[in-house]
């Protein structure tokens, strides 16, 4: 079983007969082991070619074997938490034939997906949750008297360090005739190595002062109690999860005990694929399109939102030495390599945990300090709380660097950074900006860390940062980028929207139709000098990447209102719903968001005056 | 140090020296069992009178003592968990004069603050927060190498039963080198018994299977590992929460570590005050104007919100038996005492736990059930993006009802309940409602948990409830309470500010101006209906008791911009900032949301058209 890191040329398939869980519960332990290698081999193949989530799926091949052979989908529940590692479970669930089509447009989700099979439970990509669903679960099958059904949630250690975990465990744990099999998938790492004292436990558990936690011991650990003793539950291991036989008599002895359960399986993220072993900062996690042989994309990149970022927190680290950073499991993701390599005394990772990211940034920012904390905007919505009472009533001078803002793309609805933009003006004090080009995302940056007196939140998307787009003049805190005198049509473009609201103006001048475009830098609150500029023109529409619902047209037509002008701002962004996986462009357009989208949009408004069909909840052109 | 269930006559007065923390550090053993009992009677004697929270306070009096006798605040910090049980913390440092004054506008603010007093630090109420401060303020002195100060986190442990705790022990336990002091106040209760494997592990580290921990051990427990030393921090305890020498010692002690630690203290909540003591519910956690003798409220109360809602699930739940309700550590505030005691099998506490309150629900919605999660609104901040992606991206029903929406009152800033209205509308699916009286209510709970596909919410004040307000006609969703011809005024008003929308309609009749009144009884999303009935109108004023910034008048003025219509809608709401404690008459009032409020405001916009100063993120009137 030791890693082999060769592989099959492209155009590795899986046997046909391959077509549903029940498929593999008759196999020879033999047999079984085979399966495992031609399952590595495709998901090498196939993930390197459309990119994808590639060392956690290698990692838990085993034990997804394991889990369909002991437990009878969906009548039993597997809860997979976050869900990138369910490749596996989709292949044993029939759906082997559409890993060409994953994450793209109308193919195969990288997450769980109800729509496409029975067996999928979650949806959500953000961590932690599968032991609150599977209490729920537990709960409603008691009250169902279902009692024969199980329910078994997959979680990784680096999603244990999440707060709702723990909210889970003690429900669990407190209910000791409400049975609930937790499989600990313990690879000691989550994009980056586990943080913090649950995973200095667990590697104490499987024997071993730290991770990477390979020597095992053969039988349950029973020499001091594990924390989820100590919590009420049982626990069970630590087993190899790479050895399906002592894994399914673990899972079957688990099921036999009707008691709360933990079953530790240890297990090697990028297992059997070489450079995903030898890749010590995330092993493979995640690949874009990759040359196989040695997991490296087949082309150089080029500057991203978060690589600009990087550079410029590194700088401004150097310049004050009350900067510090902080980041939520995911120091190479967004940006913080390099400040991390020259400070490292003043960068901390707290696990994927945001809540305590949030707040013990206002520990730090009460202590003197200036935190800046680096998330995906999607995730930050998990700290919504804590930004408004622990950093805004306070008045703590914290920095939120927002990156996976807006669309995201191939990684779906719960990885699309689409709500910041509405939640966060709702914080009394907070101010949000969006820069449109790599020199106003360091000007921001610079900006947001001088204020004092409250939080501040930068957001850009996950895409190349585009080259600078210089302004006419600035008005207050507004970047004029193209003047119109004639006081028609004003695009507010926000963050990088400017370059295709700029291409849609320059498409209009050709049709006789002129545009001013605003870049408000600062989308709230929403600045008088906006306010002014927009009263000076009839059509005022906001372009936005993010929901529609309280995006800054409607927070501007807001202002306008109370202002007493008779303009009218409209909100131009994305429908308030959920969006499937595709490319961030091929979203984009498909919702009017590119330069021939605005364009068009422009000119049906003024067309027609105003639409008159009422979509009180969608603002998306018609 | 048995209980009394004795006290002085009203006028309790404590000496005139207690100016600071300083002042008690001098006092033999004697003089400080002396001074405990006299700070007792006071805040009996006080808090009886104002109101307030007294069960904690009562319990951490010996406590307080020798937290400020050990550590040098504010060089020291001390961080209160949750803060209202920093009464005695008030009292030690210099604020004894104000207690008159306690919870009432302009005076002495029932949890800390800052601008009280630099001994404060946690502002917000919510709990579970403390650790990551400490987290935050220890990394800020290691980082400014202000290695003699000690940062001390005072927790219960039903704040413990909260995710952020566990995030937090994860990275304090995770840095031996940096110092934690963490007391755990444990009296075994939340405002009800603590639930949950956590608090079934005290108890057994207080050498007693459950609560109430009253026979301690003398010595530290070591006969088994605690789940803190698990996680890497040490563990001294029990103590005897009422015993300051004991206490004393165990602070020195814990704070001669330099590693982070837990000491475990055991205290009762409500200690020596018998009325108390008794209280099963909740030891008389927070009392209103009461009867010191008794306990007691002085006159009877009215029906509230809580107990219309009360009543009515228990209906339902006699009804429907897939209807199950869930709890984060209140059943009775959030009126489900009933319920509980109809239903035990179908009610679930899950501790101070709101994440997992929603998420589990969205596990018993998986299996077949109707969640109703019984919530503050305040609270539920804490799980916005459990309500988005666990709840409403799953499209499961779940029923949300939450107490104290809107204005609260005397518990000030971080329990209004104002941003609900604000953040919920930008989940996709999710529907919102505000009732106006009893009659809606309870036909809106029935509406919401009839609904299959996705989350509704409902939201009232703390307050009672008033009588029904009968409507005129309904069209659609909306009710029309008042009707006028004229097409002049329209008043949306949003749950109870009916009565006062009314009562300030009838002013203006007498005015010569008439008006409509609308409840569009669902609030979010902004219904058609309630489009093409503002479309008739010249001036549409939104009255609602949350904050400007994203409230119903901006979604409506949104709408009808995209429909086209001349119409303006504005938001007559709370200014988008935090407010102080006081009465909810008093602040509701002080923001002209009361009828003769109401009444001027359309005066003064009718009168100069429309107000020409710009004020776009403040829509109060002025």
């Amino acid at each position: 079983m030791s890693s082999t890191g060769t592989h099959e040329p492209p155009g590795v398939t899986l046997p046909a007969w391959l077509a549903g869980p029940e498929t593999v519960r008759g196999l020879s332990q033999d047999a079984l082991a085979g399966l495992a290698e031609r399952i590595r081999q495709f998901l090498i193949d196939k993930v390197c070619s459309t990119g994808g989530h590639l060392g956690p799926n290698l990692g838990v091949i085993e034990l997804t074997l394991a889990l369909h052979r002991v437990f009878d989908s969906p009548r039993d529940v597997l809860l997979f938490d976050t869900g990138h590692q369910a490749y596996v479970h989709k292949i044993l669930t029939g759906r082997q034939d559409d890993f060409d089509t994953l994450r793209q447009s109308g193919g195969l989700s990288g997450y769980p997906s109800r729509a496409e099979s029975g067996h999928d439970v979650i949806e959500n990509s953000h961590a932690s949750t599968s032991l609150s669903y599977a209490d729920g679960l537990a709960k409603a099958f008691a009250v169902r008297q279902e009692h024969d059904r199980r329910v078994v949630a997959i979680v990784g250690d680096g999603a244990l360090t999440g707060g709702m975990c723990w909210e889970a465990l003690n429900n669990i744990g407190g209910a000791p005739d409400r049975p609930v099999i937790i499989v600990l998938n313990d690879n000691g790492r989550s994009y980056s190595p586990t943080v913090g004292g649950v995973s200095a436990h667990l590697g104490e558990l499987a024997g071993l002062a730290g991770s990477p936690r390979t020597h095992l011991r053969s039988y349950t650990y029973d020499t001091d109690r594990s924390l989820f003793e100590s919590l009420g539950l049982s626990y069970l291991g630590p087993f190899d999860g790479h050895d399906t036989l002592a894994m399914e008599r673990a899972l079957r002895r688990a099921a036999a005990l009707r008691h709360p359960v933990v079953v530790h399986m240890v297990t090697t993220k990028g297992r059997g694929y070489q450079p995903a072993e030898d890749d010590e900062e995330d092993c493979l996690h995640t690949v874009s399109v990759v040359d196989p042989q040695t997991g490296r994309p087949r082309s150089a990149s080029k500057p991203t939102w978060t690589s600009v970022f990087g550079h410029e927190i590194g700088e401004i680290g150097a310049e004050r030495d009350d900067v510090v950073c902080i980041t939520a499991a995911m120091p190479h993701p967004t940006g913080l390599t390099t400040f991390a390599a020259r400070f490292p005394d003043r960068v901390f990772d707290v696990g994927i945990a945001e809540q305590h990211a949030v707040t013990s940034a206002a520990g730090l920012a009460t202590g003197g300090l200036h935190p800046v904390v680096a998330l995906y905007s999607t995730f930050l919505s998990r700290a919504f709380d804590q930004v408004l009472m622990d950093v805004a009533l306070h008045r703590l001078p914290v920095t939120f660097v927002l990156d996976r803002a807006g669309v995201t793309g191939p990684d779906g609805p719960s990885h699309h950074g689409m709500w910041d933009s509405s939640i966060l003006p709702v914080v009394p004090g907070l101010r949000l900006a969006a820069p449109r080009d790599p020199s106003r995302l360091r000007e921001l940056l610079r900006e947001a860390i001088d204020v004092t007196d409250g939080p501040t939140v930068l957001r850009y998307p996950k895409a190349t940062a585009g080259a600078d787009i210089a302004a006419v003049y600035r008005v207050g805190e507004c970047d004029i980028l193209r003047e119109s005198t004639e006081g028609e049509v004003m695009l507010v473009a926000v963050g990088p929207l400017a370059e295709p609201c700029l291409s849609a103006a320059d498409e209009l001048a050709g049709d006789g139709v002129p545009v001013t475009v605003v870049d408000p830098r600062w989308i709230a609150p929403v600045s008088p000098d906006l306010v002014s500029l927009a009263r000076d023109h009839r059509l005022v529409l906001a372009v936005e990447d993010t929901t529609a619902t309280g995006a800054l047209g409607a927070r501007l037509g807001q202002a306008l209102t109370a202002s007493g002008s008779s303009t009218r701002a409209a909100t131009f962004a994305l429908p308030p719903r959920f969006l499937p996986h595709a490319s961030r462009n091929q979203i984009l357009q498909a919702h009017g968001l590119d330069a021939a989208g605005i364009a068009t949009t422009v000119l049906k408004r003024l067309g027609r005056e105003w639409q008159t069909t009422i979509e009180p909840t969608e603002e998306v052109p018609t």
